[in-house]
């Protein structure tokens, strides 16, 4: 087990106001849940210096906001990328949460329309699962997909609390943010949720105004280091509005913290 | 004439540990001025939406930090994109140093290897220094230039006290950042010079190890917004090395100062 994680306090009073509300909940009826956007990013926007390449990037009190900012969500998301190329453990490691039972864990969700993700016996997720130190995960696929694919794999879930659940796609071939966002709340209760990466979730969400809105908050980490032209970076495409014109998502309500060698935004799109 | 600007000693406090000794002096012989490198950018390491697109990115506290530090500078460089692009005044309008003669403006210094920049009577540098409001611009272009082409510009200039500056260029078109440093140092006693872009200039500079040696200090301000994909953005070419591995550029001594909704980030190369 990896060891327990402490973030001091006098940057988490200055976080808490883009966390989800201590109920949970967004808005009594809402059908969505309430949505952080969280990653880290180099000087030139890059999340890695190439696909499938994890990358360190954010210093060690930058970590520790991560799984400070976990703890105060019901469920955490990733795409199918990022499952396979990092092996994330997708619990939360800090101190409070640790050793306390999985009540206070996320779920970890994992996107992966195609049914890509061979999630296995010693996927870290699962393992960390059966060890108690984390919930399973509940991958979303598409509806398209025929169950067989994937049906060792959602035996395995079910054993340790999770699960595959099937969604309809667009014709793009992706979800609707809409629909993930909705099928969270009513299929597994999910209140808040923080979406971690990779690029391409990321920059879906952020790329056209209705995705946008659905975002509740924002916390980046910067580290003062370029990885330069060829890196998995976070730039959405330009959608132009009705006028014809582009109008660049800014974000507002904003606060920059200093974090070690890193900075810390958090704003609201 | 543009509004005189100020910016807070609160501020410029923070900033001064960044800046050119106040002799301007980097080293009593050194063959090369003191070099700061200062931009602004997006979130995704844009300068602008797109090739000589002007964009405003940054709030007006650090349109003003930037007069404040051309301020301690003996010259300000650009790209010829730039100066093609932003008709640039290229002077300092800072308080304490408008209206006092043109003895603290900085030299203007325009990059143009190609001799493609037509200066005239109407550029807004020309005229800046012409109403006595800053100093008229040295262009540098390559010594394989036909004299011819640039005659006349350069009798422009010299009536306003600038000129044309001929450099040898290396196979790559590009002139060598070391030659240009040494050309500013030797032929206009040029003891700091603030390099403010565009992308290409910025780009080069970092790209390799021995130019980003020439760089004394680096300011660049962050907008939070996202100019999407196909901006103008900084992220140097990964240039590898003896070893094959490549280590991305990162910043030391790293100070991040929230500035109204934008952050600027001081450092050393």
């Amino acid at each position: 087990m990896s060891a327990t994680l402490t973030f001091p306090t006098t940057l988490s009073s200055q976080i808490a106001p883009y966390l989800p509300p201590s109920d949970h909940l967004k808005d009594g009826d809402a059908s969505v849940p309430w949505v952080t956007l969280t990653f880290a990013t180099s000087l030139d926007s890059a999340l890695s210096l190439s696909p499938g390449v994890q990358t360190l990037l954010s210093g060690p009190l930058s970590k520790a906001m991560t799984h400070h900012l976990r703890s105060f969500h019901s469920a955490i998301l990733v795409g199918v990328s990022t499952a396979v190329a990092d092996d994330p453990g997708l619990n939360c490691r800090i101190e409070g949460v640790v050793g306390n039972g999985i009540g206070r864990q996320p779920i970890p969700i994992v996107l992966d329309p195609k049914g890509r993700w061979q999630v296995h016996e010693g996927s870290r997720v699962v393992k960390t699962a059966k060890e108690g130190n984390g919930k399973a995960p509940f991958v979303i696929v598409s509806s398209d997909i025929d169950a067989a694919v994937v049906q060792d794999r959602d035996v395995l879930l079910k054993q340790c609390g999770g699960g595959y659940i099937r969604l309809a796609v667009g014709g793009n071939g992706k979800f609707k943010w809409e629909d993930i966002l909705s099928t969270l709340k009513s299929e597994l209760r999910v209140q808040s949720v923080m979406i971690e990466g990779g690029a391409s979730v990321i920059n879906s969400l952020l790329e056209n105004e209705a995705s946008r809105k659905l975002v509740d908050s924002v916390i980046i980490t910067i580290a003062p280091t370029w990885l330069g032209k060829g890196g998995v970076v976070v730039s959405p495409e330009r959608q132009h509005g009705e006028s014809g014109g582009y109008s660049p998502p800014r974000l507002n309500e904003v606060k920059w913290l200093p974090m070690g060698e890193d900075v810390v935004l958090c704003g609201r799109l």
